[in-house]
């Protein structure tokens, strides 16, 4: 990973351990402040502009990848073959971030919070590289907003 | 524009001149020759992944970009300020194609046919590097493979 994608931080957790409540407390904290933040997830169902009859759906059935812009946001589509890894990720979302929240994708070597469950006490043994392992009764976002201003971004 | 994004051909003309056809049955052409593909395009309406409730809008509300992977596809959403140039898109879609297709963006500089209309016959004045104009009943699949062939991809 180069430089530009070293400050990344992979939020994890089997299902419903709270990672895209965190992860989104997370964004309404730090984007008010000015920073530039992206998001990696997986998405759990195909993703929706594949709407038979549109344009970009014609096009990507018929093997390009698409960009649109609807006048505030772009949108880039691309097929992507298996298996599929963050630095292919990190690639594709380009340099131009702050920082970089991942949803996920708990096998990566990336510097991670595990979220225990209910009833959960650690995190799986294989899991590596975890900053910091966080419960339920914990206070999430203030832990993990200390955490990126000491270990990450400090002057925030 | 670097070398990687030489390889560009802007199809243009106003609304109903057939753009969308025509690029269509480009891509079902070149992309099973092995070509990789990509297409830049205005959206008419919002990207419709931008739907209430779901992971993706609410980190995108929140003020991030998103990555999404559904499986088969990576998607990326990017707020984007205005004016968005050609220049800034062919940025977002990055270096790994072999032939860009625009749909529209007839102000840019980019090497460009333009799309006549019934009733018309000449393109506006202002525009800029159109390499053909073809009419409504030109071969225009066939006329714009043999440019492409000619001009960009020789060894198609």
């Amino acid at each position: 990973m180069n430089k530009s994608n070293e400050n990344i931080l992979a939020i994890c957790g089997f299902k419903k351990s709270g990672k895209t409540t965190l992860i989104e407390a997370l964004l309404l904290e730090l984007v008010p402040k000015g920073l530039r933040l992206g998001v990696i997830k997986h998405q759990n169902k195909p993703v929706q502009t594949d709407q038979p009859g549109t344009d970009t759906f014609r096009f990507f059935q018929a093997g390009a990848s698409v960009l649109g812009f609807d006048g505030v946001s772009t949108f880039v589509k691309q097929k992507q073959s298996l298996p599929f890894s963050l630095e292919q990720a990190l690639r594709r979302l380009g340099p131009d971030f702050d920082f970089i929240l991942i949803e996920g994708f708990k096998e990566s070597d990336a510097p991670k919070i595990w979220l225990l469950r209910n009833g959960e006490t650690a995190p799986p043994d294989q899991i590596t590289n975890i900053l910091a392992t966080l419960t339920v009764s914990d206070d999430r976002l203030k832990r993990v907003l200390k955490l990126i201003r000491d270990q990450f971004l400090m002057e925030i």
